[in-house]
């Protein structure tokens, strides 16, 4: 991708703890702005390509062993670059809307927040591989943890992540909630413990000066 | 691993091309280092770990798509970051020589040499994983070209790699060279293109003086 390329599209991204209903909000929302009349990529991460979610695969299993904190926030970067090259950028410049299921401020969650990785050390691999592209809107559906887990649990097998403590969980809604407060124009935080049709209406209220 | 632990052991790695003998090379090296009293541990990168391996599984892989190279660099150091942490500093830790086919000088010589990607980028990763952490000594054994693609050619199908063309593996070697040039007392260059015997000895005086 050329970076001098201005990008005319939106970049809009899901976030939050497990079960607070991101994929079910993010559907609604892309029908939103399909019916708006512009076109719609829907993606997730880690993932989002043949290769990324390969990755994510190896990111996810809970067969292999438990791996080094570094490997795996450079695996979450490696996936994130693939997605990011070959998806996300070839997107945006067609004048597409791109809506993810999770992005970066994710790894600041769970790997940052959760994990206790220095934010420094995550911001360095953000710029090496994102250069200045970041979500033009990023929405964070917030509900306690204890009633995403349980919805979350309702999935069946849970994956190495989903496997963590409720003190995890708590740790990365954390690290959430500060980061939407320090940019409120970019981040807008959404109550998920409401209704599905209320949240829903909030998601679509929460993108609507994008469009 | 505490960073401010010294490290006992002393931690040689083996580079070059396809087809110069690196691992015969190195078999004969942990030999006769240990021939001398000290545990060795051999290993390979990527990989080198069980996780590692399976990330050196989707490098090499030639079913999976073309990944962009941001992708394969990352992944390259996500491999490191296990390998490095779960092996080598362990081993040097604890006095062990860690004889590698493989380190950062390949990434260097692969993605910077062979794909153009810049030093630069690639000097951050290597910073960010390794810190301080550099091979004590780095033999490169080096060849033309040709007679190592005709020796690795006899090795049977080719992997993501191998397949690559002859001027590829020129810029790699070229590569190699230089960084060697620079720093003739960490690198020493053997000319792998002699006989096997010759080259055994090369490779064992190559690293005589951290005995």
């Amino acid at each position: 991708m050329d970076a001098d390329k201005p990008l005319k599209g939106r970049f809009i991204t899901l976030e939050g703890t497990e079960g607070v209903g991101k994929s079910s909000h993010l559907e609604a929302l892309a029908e939103h702005v399909r019916a708006q009349g512009h076109e719609v990529v829907t993606t997730r991460e880690p993932g989002g390509t043949e290769m990324a979610e390969a990755i994510r695969g190896l990111l996810l299993s809970p067969e292999l062993p438990a791996m080094h904190e570094h490997t795996e926030l450079l695996l979450m970067f490696a996936a994130r670059a693939e997605h990011l090259q070959r998806l996300i950028l070839p997107a945006l410049a067609r004048g597409a809307w791109v809506l993810s299921d999770r992005f970066t401020d994710a790894t600041y969650a769970y790997q940052g927040g959760g994990r206790g990785i220095d934010a420094q050390r995550i911001a360095s691999l953000e710029n090496w591989v994102q250069g200045d592209l970041r979500p033009d809107r990023i929405v964070v559906l917030d509900a306690p943890v204890q009633i995403g887990l349980a919805r979350a649990g309702k999935r069946g097998a849970a994956d190495r992540f989903e496997q963590e403590t409720v003190d995890f969980f708590e740790r990365v809604r954390t690290c959430y909630l500060a980061r939407a407060a320090q940019d409120p124009y970019r981040y807008r935080v959404v109550d998920a413990s409401q209704d599905l049709e209320t949240v829903r209406a909030a998601v679509i209220a929460a993108v609507a000066d994008s469009l």
